[in-house]
């Protein structure tokens, strides 16, 4: 291969959207401009199915307004997709990009998706058609191997820490008429973004009070009995759970039946979620005031409380995509490599897509207390600068009592 | 009454806290500094009920730093209440002020806590005790007569407007997976927070496709056809719909049973809400793929999604409650009067108590559409000014097309 391969770019999106996901796009678009080998950039409507299907935009033709706007626009501008390609697809798909002297691919995804980048890279190699191939991160359950951290996760932990610094501070003002506040956190088996639910909390009594993650075996026995003692002692008690947290047997909490999606992933469950479920049991088993939050999609889409420095990673990992593929590299994802904390200072990287394809990085034991229940220290210093380092402050007044004249 | 009435202030916070209440708070503090008739500011602890309790703290004890802060914290910092004052209570809280020489009593909240307030002004009246009462108008709910609209709405409103708009295009990026988004909204008798979710809403067929009020009567079997048709047009349904919404009958749907509050109110389902019912429906009825989300508490305490304009006039009506109390009015609500459109501008003025007192404003019929499945432009023109006007703007790709190069 030499840096001197004339051709098109083909970039798509793939799996669940992020508030940053376009800002790798806009990376992609602009570097690919700055590169004469290549002579056009096409986008995939709705990520690899628009590859199947012949369905391809100019991007050329977007004004430099919108490729600006874009890099500030959540979820993904060409569609997405959770299309898992048939052996005899990835054929049909060379056939494309060949059909349009396609000689370079980038696919903004999560660990499904550079296993199709992979294949689609093996393929080519072993056709002898010159094609290079790049893979973008892109999820925020923030669990691909061989990278610090992914794209997309900071927004969406700065969402949440956010939504439960906020609302507990609403559950501490009614806490003389509400009880139990239980959020349902997105992210199925990597317990990363539940866990940023406490990186807003400044003192042991502010919530979360109790951060439940689907790396930990949910014990509801042990749960109901914590909420009735945190209850006693503060009049309030906020609570966290992922959406997949499991028994020590490996099932769902609180869901009955399962659906799976095209990668055998389950996807959707039939019941209302856990929250809605160990809502219902607070209010039986201990007779609390017990309300479910349930953010959901709001939770990787909102843009109002984006992490500037995920948006600024997710925007250079996208141009480096092109600079590797310009420069001749091929069969790699870009990565993040933090080099300090404090200040917080990276760079980004490569690893062989075959390395990160369908590999999924967990929370480590040891990021969470003893008891399972809260993230700790090690946590924080992780997730803190992807968020953008702390929250804005909020005031706590210092409540100096006044003396009591009455004897009521 | 005299100017000259010197003794000490209290101030309380009632109801459901929103975004912006505690920037009303640091006005009441910040103007009440100024005013040397005021000899001493006392906050009530979770409002009426810290006044039977004897629950006092002295505000004049907290820093600068603390109270400018305050004016970006959400929730009520000196903790609210749902509780209603019963006949003999009355007395008591007069008592207290009595024994404080408590001459100044302001109350920040919704109707009911205007009608706490009109009771408490008659009875120091009636009783010959020198007392001025003001109360400072709260609530995200937006229902409370003879003010334009209230502080805490357009914060509540500009965080359901990015919610939809931003999780519209999450769902539009997924259409070819997910098909129905079902968001719930607070609110359960005036649909104003509900009609905001479409103030982001730039294009006939972007997010949200159906937007469903309390005040107009829900007929499911409409709604499913609704669904079913853009569905079939456009390939994905987002819904809003109020937690309040009834059918003809006034039956509450989808939930079974009910629960009051102490002001006769229903506050908590006993099931999971009206979006997970329709959700359910959908699935069951239309085999779509659907999903509902619950912000719930979320919409109300959010700090990253605050309207400016909204914290601006929160905290002048809590200023302007103490001009006018020292001033020598009382008996009084500040309301807010909107003087233009375009360019917004407001001043505040006063209503009486007794007249705003448990009266409720709902949103017009003519500011929806006729099929009353979409605010119209009148509600835009009032709304849109209270959550800062329109929404920082996202990008839209031209998307032209590639000329295809295969028969597939």
């Amino acid at each position: 291969m030499t840096s001197q391969l004339k051709g098109k770019l083909v970039v798509g999106q793939s799996g669940g959207p992020t508030p940053v996901i376009n800002a790798s796009l806009a990376g992609v678009i602009l570097a690919a401009q700055q590169q004469p080998a290549i002579s056009g950039i096409y986008g995939l409507v709705h990520g690899i199915e628009g590859a199947l299907k012949e369905e391809l935009i100019d991007l050329d033709r977007e004004s430099a307004e919108t490729i600006k706007l874009l890099a500030q626009t959540p979820a993904s501008a060409l569609g997405s997709c959770r299309h898992k390609l048939k052996d005899e697809e990835y054929g049909q798909i060379l056939e494309l990009f060949k059909a349009h002297n396609v000689r370079y691919f980038v696919y903004i995804g999560g660990n499904d998706s550079m296993d199709t980048c992979h294949r689609v890279a093996e393929l080519a190699r072993s056709t002898g058609y010159d094609m290079r191939v790049m893979g973008v991160p892109k999820t925020m359950d923030n669990d691909l191997a061989h990278t610090d951290h992914c794209p997309g996760y900071g927004s969406a932990a700065r969402f949440l820490a956010l939504a439960t610094r906020d609302t507990g501070r609403d559950l501490e003002a009614m806490a003389t008429f509400d009880d139990v506040t239980i959020l349902e956190a997105l992210g199925r088996n990597a317990g990363w973004l539940t866990a940023s639910a406490m990186l807003g909390k400044q003192e042991q009594d502010e919530a979360p009070h109790l951060v439940h993650l689907p790396e930990i075996p949910f014990d509801e026995g042990q749960f109901l009995a914590n909420v009735s003692d945190i209850h006693q002692r503060l009049g309030c008690v906020f609570v966290v759970v992922s959406e997949g947290i499991r028994d020590a047997e490996g099932r769902f909490i609180g869901q009955a039946e399962q659906e799976s999606d095209a990668f055998g992933h389950v996807v959707h469950s039939l019941t209302n979620g856990v929250a809605a479920y160990l809502t219902e049991r607070v209010r039986q088993e201990l007779g609390l005031q017990a309300r479910f939050l349930r953010p959901s999609l709001i939770g990787r889409a909102l843009s109002a409380s984006i992490s500037e420095t995920d948006r600024q990673e997710a925007l250079e990992v996208g141009q480096q995509a092109i600079i590797h593929l310009a420069g001749g590299q091929s069969g790699h994802m870009v990565t993040l490599e933090r080099r300090s904390n404090n200040p917080y200072r990276w760079e980004t990287g490569l690893a062989e897509l075959a390395a990160v394809a369908n590999e999924e990085k967990l929370v480590p034991r040891d990021y969470v207390n003893e008891a399972g229940t809260m993230p700790n220290e090690r946590f924080v210093e992780y997730a803190l600068p992807l968020i953008g380092g702390a929250l804005p402050p909020l005031a706590r007044l210092a409540s100096v009592p006044v003396e009591k004249k009455l004897n009521s």
